[in-house]
């Protein structure tokens, strides 16, 4: 069995070969760790700094078992592992965050009943389990509302917006008549993330909560710290955290949060918070901390995971600034290289397909700059 | 053959396996470049984070052609690249920095005697080829004088203190009977030295001049900037960018230096500088700025080699301490990962022997700490 905790000179094994399994194994070599990724694309990036890799399916048991084996604890890129591969990892070695961070966040329904438990504000919801279920929960939810499928969703990707005179049926059909919920618009006057860890003792640290831009349902821009009220800040790190004890978490968890303007009990308007959904792992909106903050996300997420002391979540600079290269702009790369003050990532994709992430740019402001 | 400039998703190769060849192999990733590490090592800390991989000697011919036939620049993280090696590797692609540089650092005598020719100085020197001629070189120099190897020498290896009534051919034996030099005792107030990198556009950009403490010959820490003159500091950069001008450099080059107390023509006492040696690769003495700058030696060096621009070597915060972590010392990577500030890097490296370096430790200090 897995030790509680790992010695530097262990190996970390790493669900996932993109651009976070790569960005995590950097983080671990840079500790004296090895990275073992395990994925089933040929040539992802992550493997060109792994000690090891295994090129199999997620649903290949012996071959997850041969992995497991030959390292001291799993993690993962994406929350989407099926809950059959985590638990035949979690037979032999430890998988941190743990199968209960899993269930709730692959699971649009689970997740929004999961944080209504908590009493953490989301958008209004209802389930859909089928057609028929659609029309009421549309007279519940009202229009504009949001279908989405329970499973399977990111960037955008599996829902539909429904505006006045959609056609219901259509609509489900077009998400493949999977199971989905209606999820109200929140007419947010921003959005933002919190980047937190929780260690294997409990300890909690968070990054400043950020901002973030989207573009056609893609992060585009995280600026950190968010404009908000240091209450609303303080509120937003709070229910990251309640999210995360409740889980028993171990590892880096991405909060998104819309920030509205809505009316308390006395008819006062107040800034509010409602959570969009969580990631169990390291996350887009994060990317700031590798060059902004003292320890980056990623470091983060392998002290956590080994159960070693979590590191000081502080920011560098006034403002830190990350910018998502997409597609063709990680043509200029030249360009980034000679601006001051700017630093260059790139993930060693080899294809710049359009909407395809290829690398990020920081930038860090001192109090004298803009 | 090579083109002048490498584009992201090319190879890097990296001749030496430690943790040298470990860190640029780590920022070449970040850049999105993949690193190819030839090292006659197996187990290698390099190759833990290397895409691609050669264990083989570096008097194996066959196996260099192959390599440098694989890689679009090589590099390398050690001074005593055999010439041989870097003919037949230039005969395939681009070997930055270039054969003048090797040459002139890989013997202590025409080191020495191209700085005399630059007009920088030195410690005082004399041909030592032979037992006999020892006795005239101490005449000439005098004594305490330290007797060196011209070639191979590193950490105080290959080299002997020369005291009142030392023997002189027993020293000399004592060394293999190698050709040496003899060099006068430079009474230094302290240790300082210049990292720099070089473009392929000729370029320059210098990190703040870092002073250094050595501890059994070994370099135990640095911090930057050095407590200078900025006349002095300036000088010590001119001296810097004046030799990688000479050897026409590209890449990352280290200068160590001895700061003293003399006296100028006119009897005033003044702070001068003496050149050591300066070694054509990133430096431990640079370690520092993997944090502690906008950009690190690393990157730099990655830059540079692949006719990039150079980034920014500005410092992060008032002052920059780097330690060694030497053989037990990374026993204490627990502590270190606790303490408020500090940053940790291990190099992968199984066994700590003593006199081993199994990592460093990085501290910023804004204006307002100590």
């Amino acid at each position: 069995m897995t030790p509680e905790t790992i010695r530097p000179g262990g190996t970390i094994g790493i669900l996932g070969g993109g651009q976070l399994g790569r960005m995590l194994a950097l983080a671990a070599a840079r500790l004296g760790l090895k990275a073992h990724i395990y994925c089933p694309e040929a040539n992802s990036p992550a493997f060109d700094v792994a000690a090891r890799k295994t090129v199999a399916a997620y649903e290949d048991e012996a071959a997850l078992a041969d992995f497991a084996d030959h390292v001291d604890v799993v993690t993962y890129e994406f929350e989407n592992v099926p809950a059959r591969t985590a638990a035949v990892l979690a037979a032999h070695c430890a998988v941190r965050p743990g199968p209960a961070a899993l269930a709730a966040s692959q699971d649009r329904l689970v997740e929004k009943r999961f944080m209504a438990d908590l009493g953490v504000p989301t958008a209004p919801f209802v389930d859909v389990a089928d057609a028929g279920a659609l029309a009421r929960a549309v007279a519940t939810i009202g229009r504009p509302s949001i279908l989405k499928t329970r499973r399977f969703g990111y960037d955008g990707k599996g829902q539909a917006m429904l505006r006045e005179g959609a056609d219901l049926g259509a609509t489900f059909r077009g998400l493949g008549g999977a199971p989905c919920i209606l999820e109200g618009v929140v007419p947010f006057v921003k959005e933002v993330s919190v980047v937190a860890a929780r260690g294997l003792d409990g300890t909690f640290a968070a990054y400043d909560v950020c901002e973030n831009a989207h573009e056609n349902h893609i992060l585009s821009r995280t600026i950190a710290p968010a404009a908000l009220a240091a209450d609303t800040a303080a509120r937003a790190v709070a229910m990251a955290r309640r999210i995360a004890d409740a889980l028993d978490y171990v590892g880096v968890i991405a909060v998104e949060m819309f920030v509205t303007r809505e009316f308390d009990a006395k008819g006062r308007e107040v800034e509010a918070l409602r959570v969009n959904e969580f990631a169990p792992r390291v996350h887009n909106s994060g990317h700031w901390t590798l060059d902004g903050a003292v320890t980056s996300q990623f470091e983060q997420h392998v002290r956590a995971i080994c159960g070693w002391p979590l590191g000081a979540p502080t920011r560098h600079g006034a403002r830190v600034e990350m910018r998502n290269l997409i597609g063709a702009e990680a043509e200029d790369w030249r360009d980034i290289l000679r601006a001051p003050g700017a630093s260059l990532h790139l993930y060693g994709k080899a294809d710049a397909r359009p909407g395809r992430k290829m690398g990020h740019v920081t930038r860090i402001w001192t109090e004298s700059e803009g």
